[in-house]
């Protein structure tokens, strides 16, 4: 598995992580249908990368003895000798984080040596092993060989005929020689063999362990198991008897409150189900509460404990989607840190996979913890980025609709941005809304001959419904719309589109807690977007919503836009 | 100094560097003006993060004897005991970093250890020292200590009443004895001595050596050179005969290697000037040609070689400018690795603070590396993040200008993208132009009423200007604008940015290769944006632009909006 750099082995860590959950959950004493090594091949240039060492850190705190990486020390990257950037112990550092480390001084030909350390690495089952295998970086070129230049560029015709003639190959290019195909060919037979006896190990199973195996075949396969959502939904009842009737009339809440309902719900029904947070558990409320702790003893478990490292915990998601496409992956934690994760989360982007994030704390309603927790181009910036599900929530309808949508689309990660403050229920929003990515909560007027649109998403949803009732009250006729997500709504119909903003209005007006880039395209040229094109300052909620604009203000704006 | 969790100890390893640097820069055998240790605190949490292990690495890659850092070893952090996710040997990891480790095991009350361990690490001066110090939380607390509670809570009244009592502390609140009191100003006194003693040390500097004084004065107050601007344009000239009269007749080049041309003419008048790359200096052409390379026993030297640790090189540039104002750090990598160091850059833009952001390879121009190594929407990105200078040069005018804005705009950080192919000069770009942000290239009718405006930034003002001469031939009137920052063009007066872009021309189009998203500012609900908005492919330049668009469909999607 190629990633970007760094990222290969954390990828790696999770394909052995994700190996010993399935193992603890499925395993029988008498049908070990688990039990696959993982190998990574890792180079001087990945271990300079922080992710590799939040990586190999959780590695041996799962005690993920079937991990077993080897490690190119060839001592060049780009720019030349690792010396002038990279003069670390990497044996030690290892050691220190808890792996069982080999060296194999001769790795351009020592292939016994090579051998046996993989037979040491296997017998370790407690820690996972590091073998640093000492290169030389393009073995066999007269005039390239130990050399920089060969990092990033081919060794060119010349050179390649000096190496053939140094290692006396004296095959045409692209010729196989026959007892190499006969070598190599031996492994589709074996394969072939090992995939047969896998799969009467597994039809054995089946009818031993019939649940469990119908459970496995929908983590394998990908499929949702049947009537999902309406489990889903009873389990959601169950947990929060006013939930799918929220009406204005509901109590406030906290919409990562809501979201942990959420969460508690699928994972009754959904047996891939899993996910942690980035030591914010208890802030980001994503604790699973009828599970434990997957621990190196508890691999069963499904609340994941990342500790402080969100690079490390996007991809280890990553990777576990990848192992399974029905193993569902949730992480967490506050929206702003999201920024020491984002290349994780463009890789599920690219490669069409399904993550889930929940980032709580999502505008300055974050309160004292001053600007630097305090996102404000985090929402713009997502709806740049290709193939991700933007998802901002208002009150507990449009969450249960925003977690709906994580699990429904399977080849798209999603983020949930959710609230730390209370919230009341605002009048008329939905699941089905949200299935939209936009749609009208609220009009006074049939038909589209309106005034102005008020706009807003998340928390500001409910100060664009106070000032949509100001503005009736002088008897303009006044809509109001929710825009949870831009790229579902982009998904629409242009007939839907132009239904919930009509092309003929163009007096509208947005509200968000956030930069207002990008907003012009929703309000036009002639409508105004009120938001945050600035940092935040350190004051409790009420004081800060106020320098950004409370309804007075937005009534004050959008009477001027009517 | 705070910074987010981990920054902080990347912070600290840049302010010993930028000691150090300046140590051998400017101290004198009998007159040594640097003479300062940097000391940090750091906890569990920061060392989970990846950023502090890429700090920590390159501290003693460095030599920074004189970084003292005291590890917290509280094994508490947000969501419990850090047993649940840290279990790794921190001591030996450090070891392997290659730092000098001591361990004090009593830290709650262990001063005179506590003093013995500064000794220690004060004498060690070829590395830095990790002072460990095992801790309780909350020590003294009767019911509260060394628990999970504290961690982002306050005591509470009753529990700090108990406290009191237990550690027998029968002050008032906010009293301070009068033994602690003299304890401490006898710190003011002391303070004050030393600053008159340094005061006269310097003025002994002064006068000896004139030229050092001098330029080390800029570096502390932070002042450009007299004329800096002039011997800029003259070293400039210097290096490339054509410069600033670069026209359509002068031979297409690379935007990346004009940059190297401003950053090796920057050092030469700049006496704070210095940086390098994450492992990618002879493809994002960063190397000062002047200078070697800063390593443990040449910290004179100018080129920084951070290795692959982008977050790292990220921090600390922002140490190098915290450090003192006119330490100007610059630091590159391919612009779609950017995401590993947002949290780095979202930093100097809320402190405001100047780094120089050099990332090359700035659009799917990028070629076979495939779509992990294009930035898609990067731009966009940055352009909504506040108090970021976001300049997409299109030729040698343009990254003049754009290196200009950046030395001229102390309590902003700049990102400067730049082209991997060969691009052609168009005309009439200019560096007046880029500091106002957007400008226009060409017109063929005067006055506004044109037919249409065409948009274009980078590597895309090329095509612009292509298909501007196509429509010309159908006597339509067209403008062409070059908009290299879109931060710079709202900074504008209204009547400029109106006759640039006149509000009475809703027939517009952008071309960009990146994320359309936030274009519709610029182009109206009527205009059009032509970009990328999905992940790019992987074939050589030529094919790429074709899929995305070249000059014959910008034509046709012009003539449809005339």
């Amino acid at each position: 598995m190629k990633g970007l750099l760094g990222q290969c082995i954390a990828n790696v860590v999770q394909l052995a992580l994700a190996e010993k959950h399935l193992v603890a959950r499925f395993n029988k004493p008498n049908n070990e249908i688990f039990d696959h090594y993982t190998y990574a091949i890792l180079g001087d240039s990945c271990q300079m990368e922080g992710i590799a060492n939040e990586a190999c850190s959780l590695a041996e705190h799962c005690g993920l003895g079937m991990l077993i990486a080897f490690y190119d020390d060839n001592h060049i990257s780009l720019d030349g000798d690792t010396e002038i950037a990279f003069i670390e112990n990497v044996d030690e550092c290892f050691k220190g984080h808890g792996w069982h480390v080999i060296w194999v001084k001769n790795g351009n030909t020592g292939y016994d040596k090579i051998r046996a350390a993989i037979k040491e690495a296997k017998a370790v089952k407690d820690k996972p092993t590091l073998i640093k295998v000492t290169t030389t970086i393009s073995y066999g070129s007269p005039n390239k060989a130990n050399s920089y230049n060969v990092h990033g560029s081919a060794l060119g015709a010349m050179e390649v005929d000096a190496t053939r003639k140094n290692l006396t190959w004296p095959h045409e290019p692209f010729h196989v020689p026959e007892d190499v195909k006969r070598h190599w060919n031996r492994h589709v037979q074996q394969g072939a063999a090992l995939e047969v006896e896998w799969n009467a190990k597994f039809a054995e199973y089946e009818k031993k362990y019939k649940d469990e195996a119908a459970e496995l075949k929908l983590i394998i396969t990908g499929e949702l198991p049947a009537k999902w959502d309406k489990h889903f939904h009873q389990t959601l009842k169950f947990l929060d008897k006013s939930c799918f009737t929220y009406t204005p009339e509901s109590p406030a809440n906290v919409t990562r409150n809501l979201s942990q309902q959420n969460l508690n719900a699928f994972v009754k029904v959904l047996p891939g189900f899993l996910g942690g947070s980035a030591d914010l558990a208890s802030s980001n409320m994503t604790l699973l509460k009828m599970y434990g702790n997957f621990q190196k003893v508890t691999p069963e478990e499904r609340n994941l404990r990342f500790g402080v490292r969100e690079h490390g915990m996007g991809v280890i998601c990553n990777s576990i989607t990848y192992h399974s496409p029905d193993l569902i992956p949730y992480c967490a934690t506050f929206f702003v840190f999201i920024d020491y994760m984002i290349a994780a989360i463009r890789m599920p982007a690219l490669s069409q996979a399904r993550v889930i994030y929940v980032m709580t704390h999502d505008s300055i309603g974050s309160r004292e913890n001053g600007p630097t927790h305090q996102p404000i181009e985090h929402l713009a910036s997502f709806r740049a980025m290709p193939n991700v599900f933007m998802l901002r929530s208002a009150d507990g309808n449009e969450t249960v609709g925003a977690y709906k949508v994580t699990i429904l689309n399977r080849n798209t990660p999603s983020i949930i941005a959710l609230s730390q403050r209370e919230l009341p229920q605002p009048s008329r929003t939905s699941i089905e809304g949200v299935e939209k990515g936009g749609y009208i909560i609220s009009d006074n007027f049939s038909g589209n001959n309106l005034d102005i649109v008020l706009i807003g998403t998340g928390s500001e949803l409910e100060i664009a419904v106070k000032a949509a009732n100001e503005l009736r009250k002088g008897e303009k006729a006044v809509r109001v719309v929710s825009l949870i997500s831009w790229e579902l709504f982009d998904n629409q119909s242009n007939a839907y589109k132009e239904s919930v903003l009509p092309s003929s209005v163009s007096s509208r007006l947005s509200i968000e807690a956030g930069s207002t880039f990008g907003w012009k395209k929703i309000v036009g040229l002639k409508g105004k977007a009120i938001g945050i094109d600035w940092f935040g300052a350190s004051t409790p909620t009420g004081r800060l919503y106020k320098e950004f604009g409370l309804t007075p203000e937005v009534v004050a704006a959008a009477k001027e836009l009517c």
